[in-house]
């Protein structure tokens, strides 16, 4: 039977930090939900677009040209090639949405990189 | 200067029911929000998968094959193919991912059926 998808009750079941998980696919892309904290990473994705949604909490988006502070219910999308470092001191939960080719942590690989693997896993 | 986007916000503002307006785009596909209120009517999308994401109140979809009722903060896609009819008896405000060349009212063309530049319309 179908059933609705509650994602913010999916991630503030996680307790790893920035490592996304897939909740739902829509056609050539994943919608994950992630709990982060703190500082990700500067990293870009060449060919993707990456949308960002906050569910709890805040999310500030340094960009090589400017930044960007989500609030509760805010979104944003960190075009392609752009070079972008999540940060959130008081932690947040966020939902993305991005094309399933999207590399976690981009053209970097690094303590925080989760493969497609881990980010399939059941939550 | 990039500047978070309020689904919520700008979907409270829109006044005509049942006529999503574009509000990010994301490789492929467009985030759009809408106002809605009642029922839709039946309709399919042959090659698109379509994401429901209620920002307030409940929507109600109705597919051949069971239905689902979305509570705020909860999503749910449609797979491609499969005939859905949207309601909300008590009003919601919703936002949409799909692909860009998703047509509105599917292969149905009605009153509800809103054109491409319609939803492009600054809100």
């Amino acid at each position: 039977m179908p059933h609705p998808i509650s994602p913010r009750a999916i991630a503030a079941g996680l307790t790893e930090l920035w490592s996304p998980r897939v909740i739902a696919e829509l056609d050539g892309n994943y919608v994950k939900v992630a709990r982060v904290d703190g500082t990700f990473g500067w990293h870009a994705h060449a060919d993707e677009d990456e949308l960002f949604l906050v569910l709890e909490g805040r999310l500030h988006i340094d960009m090589d040209q400017g930044a960007v502070t989500l609030a509760e219910g805010e979104l944003f999308v960190v075009p392609k090639g752009v070079r972008h470092n999540p940060s959130a001191p008081d932690g947040c939960l966020l939902m993305l949405v991005e094309k399933k080719s999207t590399l976690h942590t981009g053209d970097v690989v690094n303590e925080r990189t989760r493969s497609l693997d881990e980010q399939l896993r059941p939550v």
